[in-house]
């Protein structure tokens, strides 16, 4: 398997933290979003959405969309839940990752480490959301280690992408207590480094 | 099972036709988003998220994000497909509509139809980015006639709940001719009839 991928996306880099943890080899082709790496002809014939990750198959088909790619290769294993309602909650976690985390978290953090905004220049409304985003996280993480179940899920993989990286978008990881302790507890069981501070 | 969902929303209307569609009784909560029905305390404690569709299963456990509700009714019937990379691809359209469809082409309709905004008033950069989203999914129906395979699937439920709205945002679903086609007969195949012309 191909992973086209941008070292400083989280979106890319649960695409390599799923295959390091269940030993699924790959080759890693950089793919830099800032140098519009991902709107050349090569690219597009391979995800005519624009967007990074993108992965070609061991068969050489490919795939795109970062949940739906870490989904694929996960499925059958312990990072997918056998019940079906806990799966169901997995996948709800996944889909509100895309839709109410990630535009606001890691845009925040894109704009302040990446196009050099000071975080008090955001948009007031990106702030607002993004620390609704880690509220609601913490609230989810009231009753248990991780966000489905007491094991690690692709959920977990998918919300510490951007969430491990919330303090350089300006938000304080501090005042989500659970949300910062689970953050470190997915990065040991993933085998990641932590975060540098800001 | 109950279906909390506001008719006018096409994510919640996916929870409905998928429903209909597999023969699976439910009851019908209206829920008003406008009147501020999904803030209420009771509708909290069901999704903390704050949105629609919600539905309670069964066996009483809650249940949110359009998506992943139609993937968890949806399991193991022909709306899913049981090949493998189908399945994939089939994902990759359900998180795409999510993150690169909805936040434009329905968000578009919103502001148009119900806060009465006149589509050249929309912001460029929603217009923008709905149109390419349509134009994705030209192309992606240049060489089937569903999006995943030559039989509906749960992609193309999800796209054409808001791209049968999109004329309403101001959107011409005539420059989208294999589009335009698509949506009458994911419409007929769904046994639900066309929108009237905004």
């Amino acid at each position: 398997m191909k992973i086209y991928g941008d070292s400083i996306s989280g979106n890319c880099l649960k695409v390599k933290w799923t295959a390091d943890f269940l030993g699924i080899p790959y080759e890693w082709v950089e793919t830099d979003v800032l140098k519009a790496e991902t709107r050349t002809p090569e690219f597009l014939a391979l995800n005519p959405a624009g967007q990074v990750p993108a992965v070609v198959l061991e068969d050489g088909r490919p795939l795109a969309q970062s949940n739906a790619i870490i989904l694929h290769l996960a499925e059958g294993s312990q990072l997918v839940p056998q019940e079906a309602y806990d799966r169901a909650r997995m996948l709800e976690w996944l889909f509100w990752e895309q839709y109410s985390h990630e535009p606001y978290v890691a845009v925040a953090r894109f704009q302040v480490k990446y196009l050099g905004k000071a975080p008090a220049e955001l948009e007031p409304r990106l702030v607002e959301r993004g620390k609704a985003a880690l509220q609601r996280l913490e609230d989810g993480l009231a009753g248990s280690a991780f966000l489905v179940t007491d094991r690690l899920t692709l959920a977990d993989v998918a919300l510490v992408a951007y969430t491990r990286f919330a303090e350089e978008g300006g938000f304080r990881l501090a005042d989500y207590p659970k949300v910062k302790a689970w953050v470190s507890r997915v990065e040991q069981a993933l085998g990641i480094a932590a975060v540098e501070p800001a």
